[in-house]
Parts: structure tokens; C-alpha cells; sequence
């Protein structure tokens, strides 16, 4: 099945890297954008990531993919309760999406709750890449009263772009990317306050790679972090847990606890490269 | 200026990367493995990282280098003490193995303690790399009583290998990288703990890049935090300190301090990769 009108609400990096995917794939016989941000709107034109740049859906939208903040994407969704297009989003925290959007008066049928987990630390439609989806993992928190057949839909886009769909509860989401997205970002933005120019020089691979996502949006994650609190908070002091043990450890030369802990993350690390699953 | 012979001690993967690296640009004439373990010596050979296995460090060794563990190193450099040859190390923490020499009854003069900060999350010699060095830094902290030309003959040697080479004292380097090094790799390890089969596909390139370091070698690196210890741990509880402001900011919704925090992580991680040294 492919696309007719593709529309993709807000062309930075995801947004243009979805309209660049799609376009490579041949996913869609026409790619309509909507981007407030002038320059934006001209880079993704000029580069040919969307045919058009628009103000509101056109009524003949098969596909709406909503690329905007999390925080605006329930209002998106309402908004476009009515239309005939399957609506999904690609937000990184599902619950509070979910939940917003089932405030409606009437309950919403045509939105398909999505989040492809990947990213980058560029931001912006000039760090678009048709490629970005490759291989990802791509999460679907369907609607109770969601229709089967719009995630049927979805599923397959999100399939003949490259990814891998898995299905689960929003809740379930945001606790597991609590852990495997979330905490991460939250340690290396904290790590990084460590960082003094005194360490110039002083740095190899591993400080580049642990540290590649301290770059990412402030904005952007700042809204994530907030977004999945609970979720976070809980994780990081679990995590918080971990690392007094394994400190005290150290000091006390406790090898058995803190070896332990050092084969136990080499194991993890392993079994999840040999799953392929990063 | 090429060196005739140059020994190995400790044909792993910073000893075969170092042997490698000497022999792709020409700055041995021989190179010779020191190789307790059999099937690493075997190996050795049989790849041309060294020329011969032998038991010890032949008369006319100009220079040797001890890639062996970092405790094991005052040992190997007092057994050396009296050798005509320069000899140099590669240990990750430089105070201890300083100190542990300079108990010597006669102070040691052709001992320069060196650190390439390179490494790999793979060890021994399957994994040496001829480029692993390549542009990379490497710390020099000179004995108080060392000798000059041999510490210009080890700087020569490094600068034609690939690397950077600046020199600090012992304790400053240390300090400095349980902060660039010691920490990432604690954090890592803390953080793997929390990760469950439950996580299994739910990983992006993000998860990825940060826990690259967890699966470095867990003996080794209980080593290097127990050797590094007190540096090590206040660095953790330095940055233990930020983590709870930054988890306080997000739990009261306190945007001036957890939006500064992340933005400070976002410029210094732009402005180490602007200095071109990651």
C-alpha cells in the first residue's frame, strides 16, 4: 500500500527524516509539509524532502505523521479528531499523550499512538537522513477504542521504512525508556558538569561516546525529562542505589560486590550487542 | 632517530597495538614479545606483531615498553633498574606505580611513566590495531630524578607513532582522568545494572554509545578504580551531588536550574569536540 498524501507536521530532523524516508522508499505518491519556521520550511522545499509547503491538512491526507514536540501533540491530535486521515505521532513518552487525548468529549479513533526510537544529536531539518530509521525500533501504544485497521496501517509504513514494530502499553513504554533512553541522557548531562577545561586533550573513545548524547536539544529533552518524571526519578535513584554500592565497594576494596557489578554490566553489555538489537 | 630493539612486555591488546603500530611505521628495527600466556604469544608471532617470544629482556634492548597490568608495573621497572634501556609503561593511573619506584633504595633513572589514553572495549592481541594510537594523547609524568634524553627519546617515539604527548605531574594526571576516564567507566557499569531482558529492542543508537564502555574488561578495570580510588571517588560524589539537583530540578518542575544544567552539558560536549580532540 502506498501513501497518497503524506503530510508531516513539522519538518526538523525527525520530520524531515521521515519525509526523506518515505521519499526513498517510495512510501508516498506525495509528501505535504507543515512547518511554522520560515527557513526551515525553505530549507526542507529547496531540498526536496516535501512537495509543498502548506498551512492546514488538506482534506485528501491519508497520512498525518505528527513530528512535533510531545508536549503539543494531544492538541494536534484533537484538532484532527474529525479528519479522515490515520494520525500518528512520534513522541518519546506515551503516557501523558495517551491521556491527554482521552480528555476528548468524544473518543478519538483515527490516531495511532507511535514512537520510533531514534534519533540524533543534530536537530533541525538540515540533519535530516532518509536513513535515520533504518533498523530502529519503532513502539506502538494503540488507543483502547483505536481502529485495527488505521494500525494495521501504520504498522506497515513503519515496516516498509526499515523498522521493527513492537506493541505495548504507554506505561510500559515510558518505564522501559526510562531506562534505556532516559537515564542515560539524564547521566551524561550531569557527567558533562564535570567537565572543565582542564581536561582538554585528556580525552579518548570511550569519553566521546558516553558523552555523544550530552549534546542533544536542551529544550527538547529538558520537556522529555519532565514528561516521564516519575518514571525517570524512579530509575535514576534505583540507579543512584547501584552506584553508592558500587563506590563503597571501591573503598572498602570489596571485590566480591564490586566485581560482581563490573561482569554483570559486561554481560548485559554483551547479551544486548549479540540480540542485534544496537 | 629508529630503535634497534624494542621489547614488549605484555603482548595483549595494547602491547600488540603498540608492536603493530612500531612495525607499520618502520620505529623498530626488531621487535620483541615477553608473553606469559602461550596462546597470546602464539598469536603474536604467528601475526608478525613481534619477532620473537623470548623470557627476558635481552642486554641490548634500547627501548621496552611494560604493557603489562597496572600493578604489575613497579616490579617490572625495579627488576629494570639497572638496564641499559629506557623503559617506559602504559598504565592508566600514574601516582601508585610513581610512588611504588620511587621506594627504590638507588632512585631510578631510566624509567619515563607514560599513558596513551586509547583503549578498546576488546583485549588481548586478537584485537590489536596498528592505528589504535592514532592521534590520541598520551601523558607523560617524568620521575623528579629522570633523565632528560630519555624522556625527549620517548616523547620522539610517541610523536612518530600518532600521538599527542603532554606532560603533567602524576597526581594531576590522575585526578584528571578519573574525571575523563575512571567516572564514564563507573557510571557505565552502575548504569548496566539496571537494564533487564524486559529492554530487549527498545535500545537506540543513543543506549548504544553510551554503554560501549560497560563491556570493557571487568579485572582490569577493578584495578584501575581500585588503584585510582580517592580521585575516583570524588569525582562520584561530585557528580552524585549534581545528579540530585538536576533530579530535584525535574521533580519541582525547576526549569531555571535543570534547562542550565542541560545546556551547560550541551556547550562543553560542543566545545570538546570543537578543540578537535575527541
Amino acid at each position: 500500500m502506498t501513501v497518497r498524501n503524506l503530510v508531516v507536521v513539522g519538518v526538523g530532523l525527525i520530520g524531515g527524516s521521515l519525509a526523506a524516508g518515505a521519499r526513498a522508499k517510495g512510501l508516498a505518491e506525495r509528501i505535504i509539509g507543515i512547518e511554522p519556521n520560515p527557513q526551515s520550511a525553505n530549507y526542507a522545499l529547496a531540498q526536496g524532502l516535501v512537495d509543498e509547503i502548506v498551512a492546514e491538512v488538506p482534506g485528501d491526507t491519508d497520512l498525518c505523521a505528527l513530528c512535533v514536540p510531545s508536549d503539543l501533540v494531544a492538541e494536534w491530535v484533537l484538532k484532527l479528531a474529525d479528519h479522515a486521515a490515520t494520525v500518528i505521532d512520534v513522541g518519546s513518552v506515551k503516557a501523558p499523550i495517551v491521556e491527554a487525548v482521552q480528555t476528548a468529549a468524544s473518543p478519538v479513533t483515527n490516531f495511532v499512538p507511535c514512537h520510533p526510537i531514534s534519533g540524533s544529536e543534530k536537530s533541525g531539518p538540515t540533519g535530516a537522513d532518509a536513513q535515520l530509521f533504518d533498523g530502529c525500533a519503532v513502539v506502538i501504544t494503540p488507543l483502547p477504542q483505536g481502529d485495527g485497521q488505521r494500525q494495521a496501517q501504520t504498522e506497515e509504513f513503519w515496516q516498509r521504512l526499515g523498522t521493527r514494530v513492537q506493541v505495548m502499553s504507554p506505561a510500559e513504554h515510558d518505564r522501559a525508556l526510562a531506562v534505556t533512553s532516559h537515564l542515560p541522557h539524564l547521566l551524561a548531562f550531569a557527567f558533562m558538569q564535570r567537565v572543565t577545561p582542564s581536561h582538554t586533550g585528556l580525552t579518548g573513545g570511550g569519553f566521546r561516546d558516553f558523552t555523544r548524547i550530552a549534546g542533544a536539544d536542551p529544550e527538547l529533552w529538558w520537556r522529555i525529562l519532565r514528561l516521564n518524571k516519575d518514571s525517570v526519578i524512579e530509575s535514576a535513584r534505583q540507579f543512584g542505589d547501584d552506584l553508592q554500592q558500587l563506590i563503597a565497594a571501591i573503598e572498602n576494596n570489596d571485590s566480591t560486590v564490586g566485581l560482581a557489578q563490573l561482569r554483570n554490566a559486561a554481560e548485559k553489555k554483551t547479551s544486548t550487542k549479540k540480540n542485534g538489537h544496537e
